[in-house]
C-alpha cells in the first residue's frame, strides 16, 4: 500500500510529524454509540463478529461520527479460542465465560491452533472495510496477548485474583507454557490473516498482565508475547504495532522490549503513566499510544478536555511543540456509559490543538 | 510500654535484627476462619465491631491460631463515616454501601469531624486487647485513607473507576479537598484513639489509590495522608506506621515521603513490587512489609510455600543474611476462600526460615 496519502496514524507510529496528533478510541464502536444499538440485535457479541457486513457496519459507524485517525476491527479477544471449539462465549454485562474452565492438560484437546478458514468471516470483514475506509484512516487488527486469553480459558470467567492461573504458574509451569504457547500461535494467526487482508497495524492487548510482578512477567509471560510480535514483524515488516496493558506502569519496560526494536513499535499507556515520564525511563523517541483517564469522558466534557490538554502537555517537546510519536487514545477501553458528544470534544480539541 | 520484651514486629520496625522475621496477615481475623464464623452472628460486621467482647475474641482467633507476631484490631476503614452518622454500612459480598453518595457541598453536614466518644466501643476493644495479648505480639490500629475512605462516599459503593470521584477532584477541587480534610482529620482521631488505648503502631490503607496517576496523587492526596502520618507521629512518636495501597507501584516514592522521616516508616508492598527493588529504588535501609501473593494462597500450599520463599529471598542481603527491615505478610488481604492450613505452613515457613 502507497504511503502518498498523508496518514495521521502511520506518520505517528513512524515517529515523523504529520497533519495532525492522530486520535482514536480502544472499543470506540460499540454499545457507547446509538447506532450501533439500532444495528446490533440481541445475542451474542459473537454472533455480530460473524456477519461481515454488520461488523464492518459498526466499525465504520466511529470512524463516520468522530472523525477519528484510525478504525479498529469490531472484534473480541476471544474470538479465536471461541472459533476452534474451546466452548467460550461473551455474556453481557459480564464479559466471557467457558463452557468449562481450562484446568488440566486433557484441556489442551479443546484449544486446537487456530487455523485462517476457522476466522472466515473476520477476513470478509478486513476485506470490506479496507474497500471501504478512506485512504488516510487505516483498519487496526487486534488480538488478546497470551497471558490474558489464557486468564480467561484458565480462570472460565473474568477474575479479580487470576488464582487458577497463577497456581498452573507455579504448579505445573509445563502446561502453562503449553497453553500460552498454542495461544501465541493463534493470535499469531489471527493478527496475520487480518494484515494480509487490510489491516495496517496491529494491537496486542494484554489487559491484565498487570496483575503480576516483573519476575513473573518477565518469566512466565514475556517470551511468548515476544514471539507473537516477532513472528508478526517477520511476517508483516510494514505493520506497526502497539502493546498495551492496564496497570502495567512497573512492567512497561519489559513490554516495551518485547517488541522488535528494528520495527514501527508503539508503547501504548494507560492514565497512570505519563508520556513524559514513559519517555525519560523509555527514551526521547519512545512512540506511545494514550492516554486519557476514560472515568474523566465519564465523568464530563470539562474534565475530560482539562485531561486531554493534560496530556497533550505531557507530549510536548522542550521548545514547545508536540512530539510527533503520539497516537492520542484513552488510557484503556471506552465505558459503554460514556457520552458520544464529550468523545467528540476531545477529537475536535487534540486535532485543533495540533494542527 | 517497655521494650524489655524482645518484640520481632517492633524489631523490625525498627530495622533492628529480633529473634526471627515477623508475620502478620492484613486481613487476618475474619472469614477465612471457622473459629470466627462461630463467634459471629449474622448481619452487618460493623454490628460485631460495636460489641468489644466479641470484637477482641475475633481479634485473638488468628494469634492464637496462627502464631503470628502482631494482632490487628477487627474493624473497618469505614467505621468513622459511619460512627458520625453518614449513612454508609458494608454489605456481605459487595462492601461499602452508602444510604446517598456524597456529591454535593450539602453532604459536608453529614460528615461532621469524627470524636473519639463516637468509637467508645474501638476504645473498649483496644483495651481489652491490650490487657489481654501476649507483651510480645503489639495490637496494630488501622484506619482508611482519607482517598480511599472519600472514594466510597462519593462513588456510594465499590468502583471500578472511581468516576464520580475523579470528576469531583477535576470539577470541584475545592470540594474535593473539604471532604478529604475532614476524613483525614476523623483517620487522625480514630487512630490516636486507639495508639492512646494501647496500640503500638498503626497502617494506613489507601488500598485504591493506586487507579490514580503519579501527578494526581500528589496533588489530591498525598498532602492529606501526609498530614495524617505527621499529626499521629507528634502525638505518638513511638509509634511505628505502614503506609499500604494495592497496585501502587508507580506511587511507591510518594506514599513514603508521605510518612515523615525521623519515624518508624514501614512501606506495604504489595506483591507486584520485589522487596529487592523497593529497596533500590527508596534505599537500602527500607523497612518494607510484605508481599506474598494472596492468590498464591489460594492457590495452595506447594504455590504459597513457593512464593514464601521467593519473598523471603528477596529480603535477603549480598551476604546471605535476611535484612532486619521485613514484616512478612501478604500483598493484600486474605481472601474469604483461603484454606488457614496454607497460611499456617507460610507462618511456619518464614519463622523457621528467619530464626
Amino acid at each position: 500500500m502507497s504511503d502518498a496519502v498523508d496518514v495521521p496514524f502511520l506518520d505517528a507510529a513512524h515517529g515523523r510529524s504529520g497533519r495532525h496528533t492522530p486520535v482514536w478510541f480502544m472499543r470506540q464502536a460499540g454499545r457507547s454509540l446509538p447506532e450501533y444499538k439500532s444495528v446490533r440485535g440481541e445475542g451474542s457479541i459473537l454472533h455480530a463478529i460473524k456477519q461481515p457486513d454488520v461488523a464492518a457496519e459498526i466499525t465504520l459507524q466511529p470512524v463516520r461520527r468522530y472523525g477519528v485517525d484510525a478504525a479498529v476491527l469490531y472484534s473480541d479477544i476471544v474470538v479465536p479460542p471461541h472459533a476452534v471449539g474451546f466452548g467460550i462465549d461473551v455474556a453481557p454485562g459480564t464479559g466471557p465465560v467457558a463452557d468449562v474452565p481450562f484446568r488440566s492438560r486433557a484441556d489442551l484437546d479443546r484449544l486446537r491452533p487456530l487455523e485462517v478458514d476457522d476466522v472466515s468471516y473476520v477476513v470478509d470483514t478486513v476485506k470490506l472495510l479496507a474497500a471501504e475506509l478512506p485512504a488516510d484512516v487505516p483498519l487496526l487488527a487486534f488480538a488478546g496477548a497470551p497471558f490474558t486469553v489464557g486468564s480467561y480459558l484458565i480462570e472460565g470467567r473474568p477474575s479479580k485474583d487470576y488464582r487458577y492461573t497463577k497456581a498452573m504458574m507455579y504448579d505445573d509451569e509445563s502446561l502453562f507454557n503449553d497453553v500460552m504457547d498454542r495461544l501465541a500461535t493463534s493470535a499469531i494467526t489471527f493478527i496475520s490473516a487480518q494484515l494480509s487482508a487490510g489491516a495496517r497495524a496491529f494491537q496486542l492487548f494484554d489487559s491484565w498482565t498487570g496483575s503480576l510482578s516483573k519476575r513473573d512477567y518477565e518469566h512466565f509471560v514475556k517470551p511468548h508475547s515476544t514471539r507473537v510480535f516477532a513472528e508478526l514483524h517477520e511476517r508483516h515488516p510494514d505493520a506497526a504495532y502497539i502493546h498495551f496493558g492496564i496497570g502495567c506502569d512497573h512492567l512497561l519496560e519489559s513490554m516495551y522490549d518485547a517488541m522488535p526494536a528494528d520495527g514501527r513499535r508503539v508503547l501504548g499507556l494507560d492514565w497512570r503513566t505519563p508520556i513524559d515520564e514513559a519517555r525519560s525511563r523509555l527514551g526521547d523517541d519512545l512512540v506511545v499510544q494514550g492516554n486519557l483517564d476514560p472515568a474523566l469522558v465519564l465523568a464530563g466534557e470539562s474534565a475530560a478536555v482539562r485531561g486531554a490538554e493534560q496530556v497533550l502537555a505531557d507530549n510536548r517537546r522542550a521548545d514547545g511543540s508536540q512530539h510527533p510519536g503520539h497516537i492520542f487514545n484513552l488510557g484503556h477501553g471506552v465505558n459503554q456509559h460514556s457520552d458520544p458528544g464529550v468523545l467528540q470534544a476531545v477529537v475536535d480539541l487534540v486535532h485543533e490543538r495540533t494542527s
